[in-house]
């Protein structure tokens, strides 16, 4: 059975050495007036969740994949033993409303805190971790676009975690392609909607932890254009509320079935019929994909943290067996007595180890960083630090996704590998971990989507305004720091990635605008992505190291945590950093080297692309 | 539900054109007596075996890992539905003798047919691939170094396929490091054995399959010195047979339990109770590991054609999906009359499937020259041809095991990632690919230990002779073809990564014997076998596009199929062989990145490896 303990050291590492939170937080008066900045109160609230994610949710994750969700012939879903009251003490400790507006009812927390309470439920829990996650991103939607009707009567819900909610986007012949999805909206001339149509993969779609699910809806409106322009955003209660807010009547909103699934089985993905339910629409009319942006951005921070909690833990599990697990011996011999010695000892087993280590510790900062700005761009009294703070959430969105989960899934195959022929068992729940991570590379867009959407959208769109700004941070880090006896090599390192990344970005840039080049930005966003995201984790690793060389020569480094930091960025530096070498040469190689003929390649017909 | 066709055009090419097997094999007086080396024939035998795998064990590939085996109160095992008919329709069609000795029941055909047969195995249905894959195993280290008493008695039972077999090594506590295991053996005085022990992580260990099980199980003598040195290897049959050969009494063994693996469950993985059980010397006492390692490196190999199986078979359905799958569009428009294009015109779906036909068609090439030369060192008349073949075979075991079970594990999730959503669902089955393809990586020896394998016994143990040999095979290559027009740039590019891949092997030689150098071959081993992979590929790719492209000059290219092999070799170069440059890195980063402090970094109290 895995065990877990939160990462409380480091996230107090992060917060409050790196990014120096408490300060930052207290500039901004919404978390000074609710009192919600102190370093402290947020060390205190961690420990807490800690606490809870180690003791109710973790026992859980095991049976929670082996007996999964069951539907019943009404439609209704049962969740596995202990997922509905975990869920009710979960929310009897008020952790649904940690970073919600306390005007609905919330506890007005930064959102670096949930940040970090997320990423433990994901360690502890995906699969159940993902039902409070769902009914944040409905919380965040309607927070932002609802009428002030709407809001009143279903936030207070959500924030209380009575009721969940659901973001429902793809359907059976739709998937990254909204643009073509089929459910309709008639208005019903009372204020309300009809909605009907079939939606797929619904996490948390239906289940039996909460009174009440809010799905959130995206339907084209009778007589709105086609194309992602003609697409509005509802609200489909299942039960439709009272005017008091008690679940009333059914609504036409039915489960016609739950997957099986690789992974994250102690989640209902639903298969939601929707025959003329009631609904209400959410902001304005076929702006349904702008606010469902709202969801899917945090969404896809929240699929982030799943790699990362997913990768935290199945790292802590390989550790901890690589310490017990005895095999072939080692000179000096760690346990004279025994036939053989730990397999942690073996160079290769530690490569696996600090690879996993390397990646979550690094994963963590960028995350947090994420969050204080997320906090920064809501919250800042100062307009121009607001805007500088959207556009860095904009840019490393994508990569938090995508770079994050991929790592997460690639740690967790490495930490099941030191298990050797036992972590392809059920019983040590290594192969959990795999099956698990694996979704996050896919759902909330792919990565391959993500990839798109920083390529194309973030860093191309502007002119690389967004890339610059970021380029400019990196660039004083690194004049400031090139000539530092602990870290001037990863200076040195981290300016050469950063000004080929400008490089690269103008190559793809200029090849994608010459006559032919529409493929250009999609052949190569994938490798980009990656080599984007190691810069930035160099950036963030450089900085810590910097950080806890200080500390160590200060004497301040009593149980070696700094020391730990110093050696984890040298192996980053030396093993995992260098991957921007490959991904060069691959990113320069352009679209021409997959643009090849169709039917000779493939043997498909057409042959539209090749020359 | 997946589809297959085995490439059989692949396989003749590969065979006839690239390595020309067919004037090889007629070179040996083994096959040219039997009438065995016959292109047409192989071609033949090879389009039956396509019937055979695709009409009968592909319908239960799915069905087979959602039954799983069950194990029964009295220790007996039912596979899954339809494995036990089509194994009776395996053996009726003689499939187990096909390149058996003759003297025993056999085809004698050459192990490059059985090769391309066990790599379809693979794709189809590698659960069931295994029962006989492990029989293989047990004829050959019988064949090799049984009595001719056992012999007779065994050997015509494999090969007929009446009976099966296993290999028996690991224990609970003793995976890898064979030398400390605890089954006992002591001399009956009767020319027999009893055999006492656990044996854990047993594949196709326990069935109902066939008549009997040969279990060939590692234990140590009474009176055997500790170590690897004090392991000889027994014949453990589950009937003891009459003397006229049928199964007899129950012997002493006992299926304990059954795993529950994260895949491959359509083969039983046991757990087997040895009390007292009747065993038979097979071989030297004390020569166990060395007899052990006849199976070992078949199963090693046939282990990485379950990496390429599996590999191929996946990027097989991810490119019938592209075809199919509408979504987003394209200009041209593929289908102007459908709302969205098929996703094969996306680039990054396009650079998906390509890296899995570059990795498949390059691991076939290498898995038939590795078969071909298997045959060579068995059946060359000339000796130095022969010692030439073993030592290549000796060389390229381990890459073909690591590299192939890797690039199979890749192939799987990618080509799942080209499912979108679909492919974590377990009806479409690549989700079940990715599962089945892990166990690769991990058993047979792990990938590290296939890494340790090849640079610290195959190149660094003789002085890099073997390694030497082959560079100069490649070094040749690249002479002849770097002025050519077609390959020239890949030829130069191959010998410089294999120049390179000399000079590493160099600085980690010299490094690994320095003081304090014990760690530096294991800190490099795993990226080291992923570079030596590249080199290999390289290689091979460069002849494949050579030869192809001369068939195009000659206006001999009437289906395209050359043109792809030009156009994938192309893709290789320029977008996957580049991984050697990060490679090169992280291997010159060696274990000074890796000896970190243990207290620090990983919290353990021990820091015997950390300075």
């Amino acid at each position: 059975m895995p065990t877990y303990k939160a990462p409380l050291r480091d996230f107090r590492f992060i917060m409050h050495e790196l990014l120096g939170a408490e300060q930052q937080l207290a500039q901004m008066p919404f978390y000074k007036d609710n009192d919600t900045a102190d370093g402290d109160l947020i060390s205190q609230v961690l420990e807490e969740a800690a606490r809870f994610v180690e003791g109710e949710l973790l026992p859980l994750n095991r049976t929670g994949d082996q007996e999964g969700c069951v539907r019943h012939d009404d439609g209704e879903v049962t969740t596995p033993t202990g997922f509905k009251a975990a869920y009710r003490k979960y929310c009897d400790a008020g952790w649904p409303a940690l970073d919600a507006d306390p005007t609905y009812g919330g506890q007005g927390m930064p959102h670096l805190v949930s940040n970090a309470l997320v990423e433990m439920l994901n360690s502890a829990n995906v699969a159940w971790g993902m039902y409070p996650g769902l009914s944040h991103g409905a919380y965040s939607a309607l927070h932002a676009v609802g009428s002030d009707e709407l809001k009143n009567l279903y936030l207070p819900k959500l924030v209380s975690g009575e009721w969940t909610g659901t973001m429902c986007l793809t359907e059976p012949h739709a998937g990254t392609d909204l643009g073509i999805i089929r459910t309709k909206a008639t208005d019903n001339g009372d204020g309300t909607y009809a909605v009907s149509g079939t939606k797929i993969f619904i996490s948390a779609g239906e289940h039996d932890m909460a009174d009440n699910i809010l799905h959130l809806v995206l339907a084209r409106l009778e007589g709105s254009p086609q194309g992602t322009k003609g697409i509005s955003l509802f609200l489909v209660p299942k039960y439709l509320p009272t005017p008091d807010g008690q679940p009333g009547e059914r609504n036409a909103v039915v489960c016609g079935s739950i997957e099986h699934k690789m992974g994250i089985n102690g989640n209902a993905t639903a298969l939601l019929n929707f025959d003329q339910a009631t609904g209400y629409l959410v902001g304005e009319v076929n702006k349904g994909m702008n606010h469902m942006f709202i969801m899917m951005n945090a969404a896809r921070l929240g699929t982030g943290l799943q790699g990362l909690g997913l990768g935290e833990v199945a790292y802590q599990n390989a550790l901890a067996y690589a310490k017990d697990r005895l095999q072939m011996r080692h000179e000096p011999r760690v346990n004279p007595a025994e036939s053989a010695d730990p397999i942690i000892v073996h160079p290769d087993v530690r490569r696996m180890l600090l690879t996993g280590k390397a990646y979550s510790e690094a994963g963590r900062a960028m995350a947090m960083w994420l969050a204080l700005s997320i906090d920064t761009e809501h919250h800042h009294p100062d307009e121009a630090k607001r805007a500088e703070a959207a556009d860095l959430v904009a840019l490393l969105t994508p990569i938090a996704k995508a770079f994050m989960t991929d790592n997460g899934f690639n740690i967790a195959v490495q930490s099941q590998q030191v298990f050797g022929g036992h972590g392809y068992i059920q019983e040590w729940g290594m192969e959990q971990f795999v099956r698990d991570a694996r979704i996050g590379q896919i759902y909330e867009g792919t990565n391959g989507i993500q990839a798109l959407d920083l390529l194309g959208r973030k860093v191309l769109m502007d002119g690389g305004k967004k890339l610059q700004k970021l380029a400019s941070v990196l660039q004083e880090f690194v004049e400031e720091h090139e000539g530092d006896e602990a870290i001037g090599d990863y200076a040195t390192q981290l300016g050469k990635a950063a000004q080929q990344l400008g490089s690269l970005t103008m190559v793809i840039g200029q090849k994608a605008m010459q006559e032919g080049g529409a493929g250009e930005v999609n052949a190569a966003a994938v490798d980009y992505l990656r080599f984007f995201g190691h810069v930035v984790y160099g950036y963030l690793w450089a900085r810590m190291a910097k950080l806890a060389q200080d500390k160590i020569d200060a004497g301040q480094d009593k149980d070696g945590f700094y020391l730990g930091k110093v050696q984890t960025a040298k192996f980053y530096f030396a093993r995992l950093f260098p991957e921007t070498k490959s991904l060069a040469a691959t990113i320069k190689a352009g679209n021409e080297t997959l643009a090849v003929d169709d039917r000779a390649v493939f043997g498909w017909e057409h042959n539209l692309v090749g020359a």
